[in-house]
């Protein structure tokens, strides 16, 4: 049993609307201290059999193939045996 | 400058439908070491001035202000000053 953690961010240069959207509502509210904030995607994943560096690359394709989007997306993974 | 990482994450026993859609999509395409997956956000933020302790609070006060649903999504923090 390993749980996984996988971070999904725009790629640099991509458009983040939501991400501009809550810097100005921060920025409305006070805090000015807020230079920049992007926001992805962070999904916690059990899985199970294999050693770790097996399901770190079935992750990895699991990614690739229906997680992200690579064509904008980068993707990282964590996986904790 | 500080870069801060905020992640959010619905709370045990809320449902998750897109986390629900994405294991059955996963187990279609025969990813069957996936037994649970759950979604949530990541936000990655840049900060200015003051210490990590200060920085931490007022992060916090944004997640519980803006960033985040206290009432059904749980958050945690990273600030590397």
């Amino acid at each position: 049993m390993a749980d996984a953690k996988v971070f999904i961010t725009l790629k640099e240069g991509i458009l983040d609307p939501q991400g501009k959207t809550l810097l100005r509502a921060l920025r409305e509210l006070g805090y000015d201290e807020v230079e920049d904030l992007r926001v992805g995607k962070y999904m916690e994943v059990k899985l199970t059999g294999g050693d770790a560096g097996t399901l770190e690359s079935r992750l990895g394709e699991m990614c690739e193939r229906l997680l992200a989007n690579p064509i904008i997306e980068d993707y990282r993974m964590e996986v904790d045996v």
